[in-house]
């Protein structure tokens, strides 16, 4: 099962945490970009530095997660990017989360589940993120086609950016927050159908940046698999997304784009070098706060 | 600007309606179906099946409105003929709405801003759709394209779907529902610059199988162009989504896509004939309850 895999993963390099990419042009090294001429060769520079980090850090970080926004940006030679880096990430044996947000009903949302959670689709990924605005019947095609295929889906709960709680965190008749009860329907979208490790397909996106909102999400949720972003560039730290883990460091994994992907200008360096120092010295701040990432 | 050149069109065609480009190869006639044996004919025939749709349609519709999710379940080529469909009705002079209910944190949301809203790029639309479940920081990237290249976005407000009230129609601590308040954030997104016909460039998705809210939201968003989904095969008659237009028929656009699509399966006949009927017979149903559209 998916989420088994990712967090035998996740155990196996005691790293909860996955590498973002989310690689603008602006991110490559001025010496690249100032050659660059066309959208194809652009194209191609963001894939190469795809490669560099994916190599980097293969060996050290259980999944990636690809921007679906950074590739459309680029036109239609930049979803062939999509591609070619999730092709790229699974051979060297990475499981791959793909950021996208879709949504829509029941009968569009099954066409989005098609794409990406088909077997043989090029769209093709482990994870997809989804939006869940729209209720159950928007949902459904994404979670049949996970069982189907052996996938899963992490569905926006309580997001990291600062205008999150706008509507996430208004008050409902019934006492809870909106994002309380998004965080009710994931759970319930999610079954009974328990992996090893306790937990169900249907994850949820969780801000590093809101630590209570996430304490509470946590213990709500206890079957609830979290992708945690916020982590660096958008200033969650370690001690802040301490909560969204459940006992042994277990239940969540934890994203990073800029923060490895640019490293290299921050530290100097080269591009490989300073992405894997980050992604290492990210692996210890974790584990400086959730110690060995095991079963207890 | 973008949303008085819809209008000035609904107005010359007197027809409020778009139609939806969401083509499935399933949509399309079995002798061509049957033959198709690579996903590169599969994807140019779709391409060929919106084309006969759009002649038979543009000169008395005003837009189409393109199914991103139907474009990606065909993979990258299926991509390529969002952007053929998309060229295609633009050079037949029709309005095109992308629905691809895009969303995202501010830096990412730029990029699909970027994609959709700017003026060179490939993935360009005179509208998208987009979800504002992260908030103000997650929609002012488009609202800002909005402004800099003379777009229009549609925020989804009270979807069409079976499930929307899950969510949407909650009651709120303030006493207001979740489909009011998003109405709220869409007319302060929406700012304070009209067009000609005193509506702003941030519209909202409001379903026509929801009259009641739709009377509501009308109500409570004077300045808010609605696009309004629902019609035909999803339910929704003229009756039901009269609520959804202002005096003078209005403020509003309502898309049909599988019953204009597939009206050769039900009236036989050949493809264009049966769409140009189909779409002449909404505009008159339309009207029976709209009666001449124009500035009162």
């Amino acid at each position: 099962m998916i989420v088994d895999e990712l967090i035998d993963k996740i155990i196996e390099k005691q790293n909860p945490t996955c590498v973002g990419l989310d690689t603008a042009p602006g991110y490559l090294p001025e010496n690249i970009v100032a050659g660059l001429t066309a959208s194809r060769s652009t194209v191609n520079a963001v894939f190469n530095f795809n490669k560099i980090i994916i190599d980097a850090v293969a060996d050290i970080v259980p999944a990636v997660k690809v921007q679906m926004a950074y590739c459309e940006s680029l036109g239609l030679l930049g979803v062939t990017n999509y591609y070619a880096t999730c092709h790229y990430a699974r051979e060297k044996g990475l499981i791959v989360i793909t950021d996208a947000k879709r949504n829509d009903i029941g009968s569009t949302a099954l066409q989005y589940a098609d794409a990406y959670l088909r077997n043989d689709g090029e769209f093709r990924t482990d994870f997809l993120t989804v939006n869940g605005y729209l209720g159950t019947d928007g949902i459904e095609p994404f979670v049949d086609a996970c069982v189907q295929n052996d996938r899963g889906i992490f569905v926006l709960v309580k997001t990291s950016n600062p205008s999150s709680g706008e509507l996430q965190n208004l008050k409902l008749a019934d006492g809870r927050t909106v994002y309380e009860c998004m965080g009710d329907m994931v759970a319930a979208w999610g079954g009974n159908t328990f992996g090893r490790y306790g937990y169900t397909r249907v994850g949820a996106v969780v801000g590093a940046t809101y630590p209570e909102e996430a304490r509470r999400l946590r213990e709500r949720l206890p079957r609830t698999f979290f992708l945690v972003p916020g982590y660096g560039a958008q200033g969650g730290n370690a001690e802040m997304l301490k909560n969204c883990f459940a006992e042994g460091g277990m239940g969540a994994i934890v994203n990073n784009s800029r923060g490895i992907l640019c490293a290299y200008k921050q530290r100097g360096g080269d591009i490989a070098e300073a992405a894997r120092a980050a992604a290492l010295e990210m692996r210890e701040d974790l584990r400086s706060v959730l110690g060995e990432i095991c079963v207890k």
